[in-house]
């Protein structure tokens, strides 16, 4: 962290306030009618009234806050001034088999918490599921991107065959395997050998693990490096935190 | 792991099969009567029927091989084998401020997959819940530890106040403490200053963070080693699995 403690406590104050994912463009003074789905869930969720002031994002423009106008039908805002400027998501993808309903919802709000730059839905052989609904992924890294402060929401891409994302894996990216058979019982050694600034990739299997011809093809890649998570077998949304907290510890934004 | 292939593959296969938690003392031909709820679970829900096997344990006695068997009324199980001898679990604490409902089932369940040996509810100015369930809590511990395959099924004990944990804390124990305002930006820096196979525990605080007299008193104690999360505000049950991530992966059994 090592910022100063007004921005630090700015920050803090921002994490309790209201925030609000708009599509528009943002500027000083820039009015933004909002959609009948956002009305209602400012005025009657959050229970928010006219001159009440929140902080809205787009994931490209800052943080700003903004004072609520209008009428029970027509709700907007305008913008007032930028509260923070726009940060860089960080060059971190998560390669993920998709789960299934509650345990994705929460898997998604997780990585994005933990600061993944791009979410990657892989199908493998022992996917739990084949059908993916990339808009509720999107809605839920919005929602994880308005209540913890993060302004670079990171994208959610169409689902790809396993063989697809090996066969045209760019050999500057990392590639951080958690393979429960890992002969590496230490991650950290593993991730301390790669040079911090490199772009990353992390590939979290089904819950059934990879199949073995799977496992051969993703080993047989250069950019590939194998990790442990331990001794205990980690349901994938738990193994999700789990390595994004040691890629970030090691090679992220956790060290200064 | 390092473990040879032959049990490597045994415990994947534990891992699909059914497990089962009781109570009572397991050996080779214990025969022990199952509750309607216990019945109802492997007949109903895994729909499982005389002469099945599973697996049981009660945190004491390792893993057993065990077979259905009576009719519809009185279901038992008699114990055939062992299939793990009982390991034990980490000496490591988990201290967090309970959150509400399906989020402090979450981090109940998280806790127990990263290994965490004890589970201590802690109570501060701002922790969202006054009351805390406890069985509650147990039934999600031994749910994680059935999923899991983990046999050392981490206690529950009774909230305390965080001045109560504080006035008690034995100095040989570290206290690795969350703060969002350290200013170390190295959270593993911090953790491999530590002597391995110290007593440990975490504690994360509720999701409006501590009071700043809470922080004082905490950092006051001199057992205590303070570790930031990264730039971004996590989520309490992000920041358990991401804290219990480097505690085993620097000082705990991800790392041989």
């Amino acid at each position: 962290m090592g910022k100063p403690p007004a921005e630090r406590s700015m920050v803090r104050y921002d994490f309790a306030a209201r925030r609000l994912y708009i599509e528009v463009p943002l500027d000083g003074g820039t009015r933004v009618e909002l959609n009948p789905a956002q009305g209602h869930y400012l005025r009657n969720v959050l229970r928010l009234s006219d001159g009440a002031e929140i902080l809205v994002f787009n994931g490209r423009d800052g943080e700003w806050r903004a004072r609520l106008s209008g009428g029970s039908r027509n709700f907007a805002l305008v913008a007032l001034t930028q509260t923070r400027r726009q940060e860089q998501g960080a060059d971190l993808h998560y390669l993920f088999a998709p789960l299934k309903h509650a345990r994705l919802d929460y898997m998604v709000q997780k990585a994005v918490e933990m600061g993944a730059g791009l979410l990657q839905p892989v199908l493998t052989r022992r996917t739990q599921t084949e059908r993916v609904n990339i808009e509720r992924m999107r809605a839920n890294a919005i929602e994880a991107a308005e209540q913890c402060g993060i302004l670079a929401v990171p994208g959610v891409v169409e689902p790809l065959k396993l063989e697809c994302v090996l066969a045209a894996w760019p050999q500057e990216r990392l590639l951080i395997f958690c393979d429960e058979d890992a002969d590496c019982a230490d991650p950290l050694t593993a991730l301390y050998a790669a040079k911090r600034g490199t772009p990353l990739a992390v590939l979290v299997g089904p819950e059934g693990g990879f199949d073995p011809s799977e496992r051969t093809a993703i080993l047989a890649d250069p950019s590939v490096i194998r990790v442990s998570l331990g001794p205990r077998i980690l349901r994938a949304d738990t193994a999700a935190v789990a390595i994004l907290a040691l890629v970030q510890a090691v090679l992220g934004d956790w060290r200064s």
